[in-house]
């Protein structure tokens, strides 16, 4: 089972970045902890700060066996359409996750473009929102009903 | 350990409203597998169409040892500012859940009031929405980092 | 037959309050009149000024034999989305009445979240706009044409 | 006793025109059955494409001895004000139908700029708002109160 | 010298419409005086329902030795562009008149999609507003500096 | 003389909420203090979290010998409408309360929709608000002008 | 017989500013022309670009022998709600002017908040503004219909 | 092959209007070179002011054998929602056509309520719109793929 | 003990204005009772047309002895930042008060930018509105609690 | 004779994305009936997935002999200012091109930001939008009219 | 050389309020060090609370030699169309600055109606925006390009 | 003593690009004029077309001694959050700059939502908005004054 854990800009900063909002860890960390958490899956992961290669990356899922998409497209999650466009094309299950709890926060980061091509969003977690996501991934691609 | 989890107006009606959408399982049956999957956890369930019962309930939890809240607030979501203020006053773990993906839904229901008084939200999953996030208080109340 | 006539809050201060607007009749009254004018429905009533009593009355219908609703929300019109959603639960003829012309009040009364939930609205006929909605009620669930 | 029914724009199309939406009987049958239910009313029937002669015919009734006026604008509802203007000179009954719920449709016909100069609105019920209206008309010039 | 008056959608039932708000003259009286106020001028008089004859008027200006229009749109000012976009064709002095302060009414009526294709506008005035207007055209076109 | 306080949602959690916003006294000690100072006024207390039960207890008040309604609605201020319109019925003074500055804080909080439907309004004061808007009613039904 | 022309902000620049837009005349002239076009009427002339002194002038006109006002306030007329209070306050005719078309130039320009406390307005002709404000007041104050 | 091209308001001074924006050729003239370009096409060719006309000549397409219709509505474009129902009616191949860039104009011509209703749109090629929409509808009709 | 009781513009009207809407009495007359009121407080009175005497008065008040501010800015109250920026300067209570309840009335009069560089904010009391407030601030700057 | 076809984001996948709406065809096969259709016609392509690699493609145009360009810019068009501002650099025609009929899809895919600095806009057709912009270009740039 | 400083209201109480954000200087003491560090320039001052004054002290500029204008207008940039207007009359280099950050700041603070009748704006530098508006002036009318 | 100037999509063509607005010289010439005129701070250039480029460049700020940030983010100013919340990582002075002045132009470049993630903002005049940003930087990180 794979599933791709996909950042935007300014995520390879995490753990240098605004702390007390987003955490001290950085993302390579957090992902260590996850493959532990999920030895049963291949988490492949994808940082870019270009929305074009990020679109790209969202592309090429259509031509791979991949059973999941994590995506935290970080500010992108707030205008890109073209993010937007590219998530409808993959056939898998496909999830939005936030650090922080983008709701309570300035009212431009409280509207995301890429809900709505996504299965579902889990917001305000910190890094426990990427290990839901997977969660849910691997619960529900085994076709039983989670529980 | 406790978790309460409050649902509101209309999912009472749940197996027998919009199937599609919403699934055809009733909410009791949903409450009996999570409390399989999470057997070291107290359940509480409390349902009601009423916007000031559903803030009593919730001003209750000040006083109880209870560890989180899962809350789906239905259609009041996304007006009710008296049980946004509710929410303020117990200190436990609050995690608003959607069934449905509700940003991929009309325009009123983008928009959830109660959001910025949680800790996070989780909306699209199904019954899943709600099993993410007992699974999060669980992981989070133990005061380790979930993985 | 079987018609339920539902009125929101203040509805039940008919002929109390804003005569020149709303009439002086009491509610009672009227029924009284429909009755006689309808010998043949079974005209039930029911009137709360609870928001959530009103959702709760709504989605019984779902169990009942009854062939059609006649809602007039009073101010829950406006906002209750909670109502809106009970309102899609119960397979039946449902008609939003008014008293008055809603559209030629107060901004905030010219616009239903309930009417898309509805087959249809009468609004401004003042106790008529209940006759012409048990009416159409009464010509239609005989399956011919009205007239 | 006589009442005009005046239809706006398009309507001289029905039964051809998205029939799923507005049935797909001539207008000018559902006169006839009209006629048949109301024999003791003259019922005139009048339809234009062009905006100027339905302000004209609306105006003539100021000079006829008419005692109510059903008008169904079709798209001219949404944004003339000239014939919302001409609805305010002559002094009769005026109710404004739709055949369909114009409330659960595109946005733009959500609002009918011609409601605050009639008496009331009934949509939504198909050739029945046609109908209810001549029985409010009728019921009403009577000076009796309906039933 | 001529000057055109136009008048728009029922401006033809003045002395019968609303005549606390526009006086109970008919236009045809207002027009006599207005011809004995200004013996020199050839006051020509158009009135229409209908928008696109209203425009064609307007456009037919252009081929006659006409030195000025006198426009009052009634309610095609609000909104009708057709008209807007014909009286730029046109070269001579044009003024949009109104005869109540459309400024002091409901919110429809307080923009003028015309104004900006007219030289200038005189509302509020009652019949005053036309003969101002005329008066404006009359010094002038004279080439002298009005006074 | 009798004046009713009627306190919406959360307000019966005074003392235990956002101490720093709205001071650590439980209202039940305020309306000592009140009853201390105006021991000449008759001084009734409602409070509920249910929206329908303060339209209720507002509509008693038609029919009760009451000079004075001192309504502080909580969050419903910002949205019912039914509450407003259950506040045009009772002929008494009504001055609408509140312990915080609404207009100093979040955008949904600065409109109530109350407002219009009372005589005036008093915000800011903490406790005060209530005492300053007993006073306006004492010394207001004395007929005498105040001071 | 007395007229108060009263201009606001920056109109003291007239001839020096903007020429082509507000002719290269200054007012003293334009007044010049105005008093020798209506001998019979005593022209006052009040200008100040401080918004409270044209409040306090438009006061002091309830105590004084003045038929008419003719304003143009500049600037001020798109926001100054104070100059609007003000206008309400002496019963006089009031006429307000711009010498320029201000709804065919920028937004701001074109809503002025004095509007709906004036008898009508007369914009977009250069000084002949200020003759028709003249002339409309001689005419109407005469008690004669003007022509 | 048969194709209407409907033009609307004040297309008919074409060559006499705003010629910087829209050239100096009569529509006549250019419909002669399209007849010329695509003599195998039978072009017929009407023009209304009047927006009922257009809307009553889009409703006779229903019964017409016409394989295209080019639509070009002027500033009825922009709010003729009566001509946005009609263009629904017909089954042909339906383009909207604008001499100008409506996109770089003033903002209530960047938006055509037509649009939806037709197959697509061409803008801003002068009277090349015209000839390539034909071009299309040639193209298209043939049931070959275009090239 | 010192208070300062700020008018702002059209309020040295009192009595003459629009007396239905503001009573009869002239400030001053309610100022001496005020005075009468408070005999321990010295009330200073100050009234401006001029928004920027209105703002230098308030910076004064930063190295006075004054215990609290009364004002009400009038129409400046809607849009006067300059008067609200002056406000956040001196340390004392600063009461908004109004006449009239500026909630029930004009759009523009529903919104004061001055509320939240206040303490709160008393309207629609008539003269009490002032009276309320010195209470306040006699009651609270004594340091208890009020009663 | 050259033309650049430039692509954006999601362009690539054609015929592996939304087939319904876009079609089933790759692009590449689409240029390759281009290039048949216009054999004289050096027909150069470029796609890319970002924005900013679009932007620096039409910035070299401005050193090319290259005589038209045809964009279709996906998602970009709704938001890219980047993409429009380097529109404006090159001298050569400018066609925007959408293979959907935009201004019939969600809303905010209505408005292009880019048509604004292009020569016109086709939109609606399918691969076809693409033959009618080089063909107009074809036509064009030869100087003569095109038909 | 001579360029005027010009500042709004509450400039005057700079050093005085607060000083967090504007700094504990009073602004005499700036203009010592502005006046020191560029001994060629003469540097007048005016401050005023009174916005007539400062459109005044404006227009003044018109006739005197001076070739820089550097305006801080506090408050009123937000909202004083009637300074905008008078920057428009005089030809010199004008200058907006602001000592904090208006762009970070509240919401009515992040549009100036000002800066499209200046040359340039610079913000959010504390005293330094002063003196780098006047290297600006300085380095300009020198007619050497700064560097 | 090292600044960073970073300029974003289409700067790369300043001396080719809209001449009359933004001037003739190459940017690689300004360059050069700056370090001449500030030869003791090491001016590092780099510009990108590229939104993730610029993203990146911001975030290595935070690994390198450099006193100061020039961004001018061009087209991206307007809509880039990604840029805006990589510039809250670094620690320096950060100055946002433009050529023009933008809040005179279109209405989409009057708003910048990096604003608020710089220290301040200089825009209208030309190249010397570089140097004086450079100017205050220098000035401001020696820690005295500035003059």
């Amino acid at each position: 089972m794979k599933i791709l854990i996909l950042n935007g800009p300014n995520l390879n900063m995490l753990g240098r970045r605004e702390e007390a909002l987003y955490g001290s860890e950085k993302f390579e960390k957090i992902l260590e902890q996850l493959r532990t958490a999920y030895p049963q899956v291949e988490l492949e992961y994808f940082q870019s700060n270009v929305e074009g290669e990020i679109v790209t990356r969202i592309q090429q899922l259509a031509d791979e066996a991949c059973q999941g998409l994590v995506i935290n497209a970080g500010a992108y999650s707030h205008y890109s359409y073209a993010i937007h466009d590219a998530l409808l094309i993959p056939q898998l299950i496909k999830v939005e996750v936030h650090l922080s709890n983008i709701y309570a926060r300035e009212s431009f980061r409280q509207k995301s473009v890429l809900s709505s091509a996504c299965d579902g969003i889990i917001a305000g977690f910190g890094k426990e929102s990427y290990r839901l996501a997977i969660d849910y991934i691997v619960q529900n691609s085994r076709r039983k009903v989670g529980f």
